[in-house]
């Protein structure tokens, strides 16, 4: 640790050796960061600042779509099963997993879980939370117990949260009767609405009707109206055309595919995040993108899962706009998921930097600027730029590190993204907060201690 | 660090708390290890030893391709480029590059890319090394001058290597003229049988004409009877079928493609490693299979370039082997490169669980088995596997680690590569060496500071 690069955590105004401002990475650029943890102002060319940031600063990547708890269900579902095995198989032990998780493990998980994100550059995460009653399907003397964990987790963690309670009713299309291992989901809508102001009291909060196979059209307009009442700028999530089964499935249900049916009935707009939507077909991408929604895009569960391959480019091409997820925790790294985000797509046009139209420009910087803004919309989040008037998540990458050392501007961002192994990661600050200090999360050690002894405890019950 | 697991070096019997024993995970097993660096013994429900090794034992995964040098240009390729830019724009700058270094900087690069591999997993590296002359393409007063420095990076960091000197004399199919940025390439068949030669009296090394665009029938011929003269053991590494191009390209020339003119007239046998093999169709898959060569498959790299996608089961389904190699060091990890070769099909055959075909079976350990012998055979080096008369390259991982807490027999290989961003390796042995205790190289840090110099002084150049 140098003495310029104290990171004392109380300085008010920061000089970064370099930053990433929109697409472009600037040298020496000061950073003025307000009491309530909002940039107040930021300056180029700048020589004078409290402290440095040794490093190149970029706007912390907004986790869009995470299920905690199937952070410590990771691996458990990677055996050969009969031929055609899919996402279905993998759903039925995620549901027998859940049965082994109480309040305690819920919280100790998503700490660790939220910990992990820190330290690859989330800064922020999207909590789908559907995990409401006790593994009987009762509700817990504290109905929203699971949802406080989850914030508690976030809270220790020191990441930015936006908790998304999540409606579940039905088994499938049509309202079908739920099965035994939905128990833990289900609410009654009025139920759901007294957790979401209980909750809103306490957190950020966005509201989420887990799909279209999962609630009713009525469910769908009556969310709709409660997050208008909690303010008209209330994100909604919605698992969306993940699966081609589900696609099928909605359209023998309304004749419709499900991203054309939300397009037409919810309706999709810019307060919307829409999970997946991997089989959407030519229209709907055309309009999902004109509609200004997000695609919440989970690359390495996707591919974990099977699920098949959403068309990024053409989605674009129409002024798409995206953030990142993940979704079932395999991978807690944004770099993990804007690689394959390209790869993928590499792989599958058998081209290179594909998901920049721009010659020339750095494919790594326009998907990450994207990422982040794309993600802090989703999440309702005064953030996802470095910029007056948000707020202050920031990542400091170790330009000196093995995987960034001699590159200069957008190449370090290149080199972050497209190689490497180990995270560059240096500090971490949400809202104004300094929450890892070279690679060391404040309170990383106590709570992977406590995961350790959770993934122990579910170990031996399994 | 505690008592019970001191890796003070000195042992010869090692007591795993697990080990990797063929696809199985077995508790308790005693491994022997004699002077010569090999495994005298191993013993399942065994009770003593000299030392304990806490955690999981698995082989060590050979890395069957490297191209060193280019772990310094990871990140300097991705731009976007007009539409269809491809792996042949890459190779343009890859030439451009290739300028900038000097015997030094191939050194300094290679020492910490090995000590990259060696700390994600990697015990072996096949290095195809087609980097002989200085810039203007003459000789080195040493003409060894490149690939001993090469050998020295290896030594220095203790992996075991497998030298793959190159010939390389065309610019493409039909004896083409070589171009200006290859001339760094380039050896007449005498230079090169002098070459070989000399480095088989240093290091282990395999035989690689480069590939059907710059070597001739007769060149072909003329090294693999070199390599009989070697030894009949003796490896020998081709690049084929990477991408269409070539394909197309092979097929004017001689009216077959790549992997099924290699068949007829290599021809392709157990001591042969076919780099790549992308296109390969279902009679070339068939075919190769049948001959008992390795596929020598760089996920991350195939990927990184847009090659296309290798028809992975039914290759295996054939009986087909396979080893793993990290190709142009965008990625230095084991785990990467095997996940996203199950992932990539899962996404494109929209299933899960698909290059295992035992219901039930762990699709990790049948990878990771899979890997390690099929790289050790590619190596020529008698080693992937845990058992009597081979090497002892071992990985032990940390069963306490956050990505594996609480998973016990398999899960655990499930749980390393299906989960996490953070390597739970531990200890890593080569040859019976400890060259990785505790998640530290005996000599990363000094390997790091030279490497860190040397990418500061090629980024002042470019």
């Amino acid at each position: 640790m140098s003495p310029q690069d104290a990171i004392a955590g109380n300085a008010t105004a920061y000089l970064a050796d370099a930053a990433l401002l929109g697409t472009e990475v600037v040298e020496r650029v000061r950073i003025d960061i307000g009491a309530d943890g909002r940039i107040t102002a930021v300056q180029r060319d700048a020589q004078h600042a409290d402290e440095r940031l040794a490093g190149l600063v970029v706007p912390g990547i907004a986790n869009v779509h995470s299920h905690a708890f199937q952070r410590a269900m990771a691996g458990l579902a990677e055996r050969a099963g009969p031929e055609g095995d899919t996402f279905w198989r993998w759903r039925e032990v995620m549901y027998r997993f859940l049965a082994t998780l109480g309040p305690e493990e819920v919280q100790a998980i998503a700490a660790q879980l939220y910990v992990e994100c820190l330290l690859q550059g989330y800064t922020t995460v999207g909590e789908f939370h559907y995990l409401h009653n006790a593994p009987d399907g009762s509700s817990y003397a504290e109905p929203a117990e699971l949802a406080l964990r989850v914030a508690a987790a976030a809270e220790a963690a020191g990441i930015g949260l936006t908790l998304l309670p999540v409606l579940y009713r039905f088994g499938g299309f049509g309202a079908a009767p739920p099965g035994a291992g939905q128990r833990r989901f289900l609410l009654d809508p009025d139920a759901y609405a007294t957790l979401c102001e209980r909750l809103a009291r306490h957190v950020p909060i966005g509201l989420a009707p887990h799909s279209l196979r999962a609630v009713a059209p009525d469910d769908l307009a009556r969310v709709a109206a409660l997050a208008d009442a909690l303010g008209p700028s209330t994100p909604l999530h919605i698992h969306a055309a993940e699966q081609r089964r589900e696609v099928e499935d909605c359209v023998a249900w309304s004749g419709a595919r499900p991203i054309a049916w939300l397009l037409d009935h919810a309706p999709l707009g810019p307060r919307w995040c829409v999970v997946h939507a991997t089989h959407s077909d030519a229209d709907e991408c055309r309009r999902l993108a004109a509609s200004g929604a997000i695609a919440g895009l989970c690359q390495t569960t996707e591919a974990n899962l099977g699920d098949g391959i959403f068309s990024l480019r053409p989605y674009l091409d129409a002024g798409g706009r995206f953030g990142i997820g993940s979704d079932s925790n395999v991978s807690t790294s944004p770099v993990e998921e804007l690689r394959w985000l390209e790869y993928v797509r590499r792989l599958q046009g058998e081209a290179r930097n594909v998901t920049e139209s721009r010659t020339g420009a750095s494919v790594a910087a326009g998907l990450l600027a994207r990422a982040a803004a794309g993600g802090a919309q989703a999440l309702g989040r005064e953030a996802g730029a470095i910029a007056p008037g948000r707020r202050a998540d920031l990542v400091v990458l170790d330009a000196d590190h093995p995987v960034l050392a001699g590159r200069k501007g957008t190449s370090l961002l290149d080199a972050w993204v497209f190689s490497g192994n180990v995270t560059p990661v240096r500090h971490v600050m949400v809202a104004g907060c300094w929450v890892v200090r070279h690679g060391t999360h404040r309170r990383g050690q106590e709570i992977e201690a406590a995961f350790v002894r959770t993934m122990r405890r579910l170990g031996a019950l399994m």
